[in-house]
């Protein structure tokens, strides 16, 4: 990354997953990436991860973390997906040039070997579809799309299995990085309240 | 309603709120309306109800049901409001004519008093919005709104406070059952799997 | 189709090519095929084809008609895209499932034979993503999209290459059959007014 | 504004109406106002400032430029509203905090006296709906709407009749401002290509 941008690790084993009140309302930008292990997230951390995205925070969601706790609630769906660990190559089409996120990278590029994902991929209509993967297979991935849920903004990116040097890829990191800048939230924004009951006439 | 439709009602205090296993799958549209005892829904039900949306059954969530849990769920956000309970005038205005739940309704109706809900109203950006109401106070809120999930439409639709006949009304009446009709799973639609694991040449 | 639906037919070479006032004003849903000679259709008649959909009628723009004059008017943007007439192998993705457009529609199909088109294509966000294709060349295509524009609804679907018996497929005829009903007026729709200048108090 | 914005302005009596292609190829955001003379402006400067958005320069629409020619031809809609030259006091309550366009603005501003706009607003839904005003005659209108057409965001925002002070209120200044960063062009975009015909084995 850059000098502005300062990156810090959270690990399941760790108490709260890392994830005390501190680091939560501390941090801007969160990726997660989980795989094996999203049942033992506890779902009370799940729940103000959820509600830091809610009021701002940035959450990109990478992989096989489509199943993250944290997702599927701001989803509301299942998040469920055709899979396959096979090594097929996949080639990545930007679906929206020059969006912020996918600034720099050209019309498409290649990752020689993945893990396959495949439609249907069960969430919500997506604020955009900013790439979209064809694998050896035949099978087609919406890779990159984003949403806003409350003050925060997600960014879902496919690519990562753990048993390929996919985040080496210069296009990769590259997508990463912009979208931390992209998911960061606005300066001076203003925390929305909880539930109001103003009188009559306060307006 | 007409004859091609079969209503049925489940309350709150009935066994699993009379929302059974056999009663989710034999319905096709769900209407949930509840006010001041959401905490008493289990939770295990709201989760079977939202399951059923993504697999198809379509949702209308009626005025204070915003905060239904099934809802929150598939909505994954607060579904917070401000409000207000002055008995204020309520215009309805159209920002979607002709749509299938806004067919037969004017540019805009009024109900003389209804409960004030106004923004900001914490839910993800709808598909699309259909109404927005103004208040004797100012206010505003987004009314009408869609959204699809999994295999299931939901709408959202704000009168309807309980101290006010606001069922009543024609126009009330009339949104009610084009939503009916709009939410109502398309014949011969294919369930989503799950996960499935595909092998390799199976396309 | 259905004894319900009445079909008809218009071409280039027609006086006002056989798209009258008459026929525009009594059309529920128009399908659009062209290729070579969008150039030829007048701009006027496209205009007024725009100008129906936008007061309700349904639009189904067919392959190569993204580059139809009146599709074009209604997207506001380039409809570019990438193509190749090579006879790949296409695999169409349901990426919406139980949709009414795809309804019946199993999780994947493939045609034989059809020219390549691929991302970027330079189209507004859809409403919905309801298909999306890959080709044997490795490219990706969002081959069925849907939007709305003033009242009218729109669906785009790709295939129908001229050489090729695309048009005979039983998927193809489903998906389209489906789009002619999920694309027609909503019975009782009031025509939104031009552009109004109500007196204080007449609400 | 800020040292990093230079700011020029254009107008309709100017060759080309001050909008060269020197002039476009120079500029990131336009900001776009006008009244009564739509008409006068030339066709074929209207498309070059569609082009130039759809290659990513941001526009920002203000008021009665809704009827624009260049925002007319993106959304691909009649554009129309309801209007009334009363004075009417205008509400606006924000319904997307700490998007980066109403960051630092509370739940709502005032403005004493402005024109009135209504809904029915005849433009495609938006990408997000970040600002609905209620006006004293109990209309109501989407004040700030966000779109994207190719690599270009636009943003339409309601308030600036020109027989009022709006320009002066600090709350629509920030917005404007807002905006302009907002609707900036990412760095490093890679303009999207015509309409290519990529030979078998390119990818």
């Amino acid at each position: 990354m850059s000098p502005d941008v300062l990156v810090r690790t959270a690990v399941l084993d760790e108490p709260e997953h890392g994830l005390t009140d501190d680091v939560l309302s501390a941090t801007d930008v969160m990726l997660w990436w989980g795989h094996g292990y999203h049942g033992d997230v506890r779902d009370d951390i799940a729940a103000k991860v959820q509600q830091r995205v809610l009021e701002g925070m940035g959450l990109i969601v990478l992989h096989s973390a489509h199943h993250a706790k944290p997702f599927k609630r701001l989803m509301g769906t299942t998040c469920n997906l055709k899979w396959r660990e096979s090594g097929d190559k996949e080639i990545l089409w930007v679906t929206k040039p020059q969006h912020p996120i996918t600034a720099g990278i050209e019309d498409h590029f290649t990752l020689d070997h993945e893990e396959m994902y495949g439609e249907y991929f069960d969430v919500p209509e997506p604020m955009e579809t900013l790439l979209i993967s064809s694998f050896t297979g035949g099978e087609v991935f919406r890779s990159g799309m984003t949403w806003t849920r409350g003050a925060g903004k997600i960014f879902y990116f496919r690519p990562g299995h753990e048993t390929f040097p996919t985040y080496h890829n210069a296009n990769v990191l590259r997508i990463i990085g912009n979208a931390v800048r992209w998911c960061a939230p606005a300066a001076g924004g203003v925390v929305p309240p909880g539930c109001p009951n103003p009188p009559v006439g306060w307006v």
